[in-house]
């Protein structure tokens, strides 16, 4: 099966999760896809000087929706992520007024831009390279009931700024629309876990992954869940990080318990030695947080 | 020099830092030190039967203090953690009403314990066995003003439940007092990033390490950092994740300007994109938050 590409440019690209999306392909379950994003500014900031005055209506352009045939409300859709490449010669990272985890600072400037260009397998910071670990900044579906801008992350995936949205990981979502609807962009040549400032470097993609559906499994998944192949990783959004941490501990002790039998009170209590709750990003109108349990506790839960 | 021991038994213990700790031993920079201490519930817990009813008023037993000669306000004391050895055949992972992650939830039991007894490099939880993976829950120094239980962190350091705190690792702690007044306690055989229900594999260990002072430290270090080798990592604890969140990131973007002239703006976009926030733990009447810088970047601060 050669691989079929679905772009930005082409195809098209959502800014809200919908329950209603119509997709921009349809393709089955097993389809090799390279997905091509553009940068979550919309390729406006390519200069120190091109400063972001505020946060554009329009921001995290994700590319879809793609329907995958047969995927019904209670299915889980499985991503394969093979491929995350820089597709553009320059990342940017960025502040701008009114966002990030030090937006009250007196000593931060806002807006600010430093880019980063692309040198090899790094980014340059002015004299400091950092290495390039590109990941998927928005990836989600189609919600059950709200919408929701790309700049928010919930139960439906959207805006999780999550470093293990990359290369190698397989990534799961709840199906709640007929369809599914994946859609994705928002990438980032390099990102802390955590991205304070409210940006990683934000940069063009093109992502290689294949789409699986998983039809009426056993374990009901509620929330994005990912598996690095070292771990599995719950991944919850909330208001506050510890309403977060809660959603995604509860997560992983479902799967502790689909595993091995546990009730609440062991899973809870085994959960307390192993993996544990990491940080995605804490910028976002809701924040993420993930909880990471070592794949010897889990084989797989579907 | 020989090893000198410091017991919980024959020295004492702390259950508070204060101002005016008094020392149970002084010491000489450069001392090589084996510090004995008992599980953070002083030993009352030794089977599944043992039933924690509420949080004692005593808890996390602290060996020590240990006065550092020279030691003076503003002085950094830094401790070279070589070897946390686990020293009884069991652990204890349990629940206690009104405590924990999920603490109102109708599902998870209250009180629990579940014995977690040590075999050869691991410890069993029913069925399963988890890596031995040692760290010292309860570590810091005499606080500059306020008073502090030792299940309570602070800038102090205290109850950081931090995974670092192990074997391998370096600490530094701010110098408030005369002495420094080191102490430390609270160690876990194994802990989940988060502590989600309250404790780790809770255990008695024999602990190697060498005290060193830093006397008149350029960098003014305001909170605990941990040196892995790999990464610094500044911990900060508050009310929030949030807030802890902001402190953990402030304090990395002061090495980042210590190291490399950045300005805070500058520091805090390069800090959006190398390593990142972690979780300490989110169950302590303060919550702690790290802040990873990969080495590269931070070669050392003093």
């Amino acid at each position: 099966m050669s691989r079929e590409t679905v772009s930005h440019e082409e195809d098209g690209v959502i800014y809200e999760f919908t329950p209603e999306l119509e997709a921009v392909r349809t393709v089955a379950p097993g389809t090799e896809l390279t997905i091509e994003t553009i940068d979550s500014l919309d390729g406006e900031i390519q200069e120190n000087e091109d400063l972001l005055a505020r946060i554009p209506d329009e921001i995290n352009a994700a590319t879809g929706p793609i329907a995958v045939e047969g995927a019904q409300p209670g299915d889980v859709l499985k991503v394969d992520i093979e491929a995350v490449r820089v597709a553009e010669d320059r990342g940017r990272v960025l502040t701008t007024p009114g966002f990030g985890l030090l937006q009250d600072d007196e000593d931060v400037e806002a807006p600010f831009t430093q880019i980063t260009p692309v040198e090899g397998d790094e980014i340059r910071y002015g004299d400091l390279s950092v290495p390039i670990d590109p990941c998927i900044g928005t990836i989600g579906v189609a919600p059950a009931e709200e919408t929701f801008s790309t700049l928010v992350p919930h139960d439906h995936g959207g805006n999780l700024d999550t470093n293990e949205m990359t290369t190698g990981t397989t990534a799961y979502f709840p199906v709640s629309q007929t369809g599914g609807m994946l859609a994705m962009g928002d990438s980032k040549a390099a990102m802390a876990d955590g991205e304070m400032c409210g940006t990683g470097a934000e940069i063009a993609t093109d992502i290689d992954l294949t789409v699986e559906l998983i039809s009426d499994p056993e374990f009901d998944l509620q929330r994005p869940l990912v598996d690095t192949g070292d771990y599995w990783k719950t991944v919850a959004s909330a208001e506050t990080m510890e309403a977060a941490s809660k959603l995604a501990h509860k997560d992983a002790m479902a799967l502790l318990s689909a595993e091995h039998g546990f009730d609440a009170t062991e899973s809870h209590t085994f959960g307390s030695l192993v993996g544990g709750l990491e940080i995605s990003q804490v910028v976002d109108p809701l924040v993420t947080v993930k909880n990471a349990i070592p794949s010897e506790y889990v084989s797989s839960p579907f």
